[in-house]
């Protein structure tokens, strides 16, 4: 399957707009052979946007999402997307993700929030993996801080994930994440990630872009740069198949001696509660 | 601390030999300031040195880990080194921790064994985290393929680890690891890590040295080319504690979440049996 990463900022504030963009880069990306095109974290409204988050936060099936999916359909690809997600009282950091008939195939609610801003403005997510299948992959979802945690990507290779899609709003000074990081996570899991930035500055923070799909084999398919991009390449079955039987990661393991991965400290407070 | 890293394949074979050129190092090792010299995995013996593995095993108190004691004394500095170990039928792929006053600190058996060549001729640890104190710091032991399971430099960091020490065989074409997921490792756990290769070829091996102290910024804080050498590189735990402040992974961690990573497949032997 052909994944079409679309780097931008878009308008933040201006949901109009950013679906208007996201229409056309939909279009661009189908006529490149794409299946699929994944946006950035918080795409739809842009990401440093304050208490706008809680006021252009909308139902995962709300106004946003169904024009997203007159886009699917009309360009017949599957778009993920980032946007800030109301579920009654709590708003969610999610990407939802859309098949080419305009479906919804699934949602992912951001399980670790970064620093103050996020904490302040979001309600953490409890499921940490989310799938479905689209174009003879099993595809998985996060969101930017959650990929930096090797747990989070390990669960994924456990559950039979091919290519995880995380969109990101990844800043300065850790532009190591999207270099290093992430083709680590590829590699170690043997599965795809596609890491999709923001770009420029937004109030306090300045996006690093550098956006990747990143391989089983840790190598880079495609890479961007620091500004707004469009770029396309493709998640192979049989790279994926070959790369899994040279390296048996999964099969090596020893779960029996991981157990103090999942023990809380006892100084640490229950799971969803922040401490900074 | 400054850390000491000897690149070297030594003499595959040559007991005598290996330890001297181990005290000529840490005498060299200790003139940089040194307190601490670690050898590449299997050092003392030779790696692929076929059913002498079982030959040269010596327990962990053996004549040769005596030669190493005395080594660390003269110097004054201690001593990390990979060797065949002995215990009753079981030979083990071990590091041994030797402290600078001669005093054995601490002894690591593989975990994670690496392809049919080590299952065959070792028997995989059954203890994950193995530390010592050293220099002010918490030195901790794993060798090559532990290294890149995530799960494994986790369990170290929730146990307090600082530094760890990761003599290593790594081979062609697996430079990946240690130019990208050995700093990686230190970055997402916030320590140190020194990695160290053998070098050239042996038997069906071609080693490709690239050694490192990888920092908790992610950093090479030395990086060897993929020949015989010494290198020296400074733990510094300023630098820890400064980019442990910014990095907070561990306190952000929701180990309610990692459940998956602990279960035993059914399709999986249990710990300890293996696959290949």
């Amino acid at each position: 399957m052909r994944v079409a990463l679309l780097q931008s900022s878009g308008r933040p504030g201006d949901v109009a707009g950013n679906l208007r963009e996201l229409d056309e880069a939909a279009g661009r990306a189908a006529a490149m052979g794409a299946g699929l095109l994944v946006t950035p974290e918080m795409f739809l409204t842009g990401y440093a946007i304050g208490d706008d988050v809680a006021r252009l936060a909308e139902p995962a099936d709300g106004d946003a999402a169904q024009a997203v999916a007159g886009t699917a359909a009309r360009h017949g690809l599957a778009v993920a997307y980032g946007c800030p997600e109301r579920d009654g009282t709590r708003v969610h950091n999610s990407v939802q993700l859309i098949a080419a008939d305009g479906a919804r195939l699934a949602g992912y609610r951001k399980t670790h929030l970064y620093g103050a801003y996020e904490q302040h403005h979001f309600a953490p997510g409890d499921r940490t993996v989310v799938q479905a299948r689209l174009g003879g992959l099993t595809v998985g979802l996060m969101i930017c801080y959650d990929v930096e945690f090797p747990e989070n990507v390990r669960a994924h290779a456990l559950a039979g994930t091919d290519l995880l899609l995380v969109p990101t709003a990844q800043m300065h000074p850790y532009q190591f994440v999207a270099e290093s990081v992430v083709p680590v996570r590829a590699f170690e899991n043997q599965l795809y990630v596609a890491y999709v930035d923001r770009v420029g500055r937004e109030g306090a923070f300045e996006f690093v872009g550098l956006s990747v799909l990143a391989g089983p084999d840790g190598t880079a398919r495609a890479r961007a740069g620091r500004g707004t991009e469009l770029l396309v390449a493709d998640a192979d079955p049989a790279l994926l198949a070959a790369s899994r039987a040279a390296n048996p990661y999964l099969a090596d393991r020893r779960p029996g001696l991981y157990g103090s991965l999942v023990r809380t400290p006892a100084s640490q407070p229950a799971q969803g509660v922040r401490v900074r």
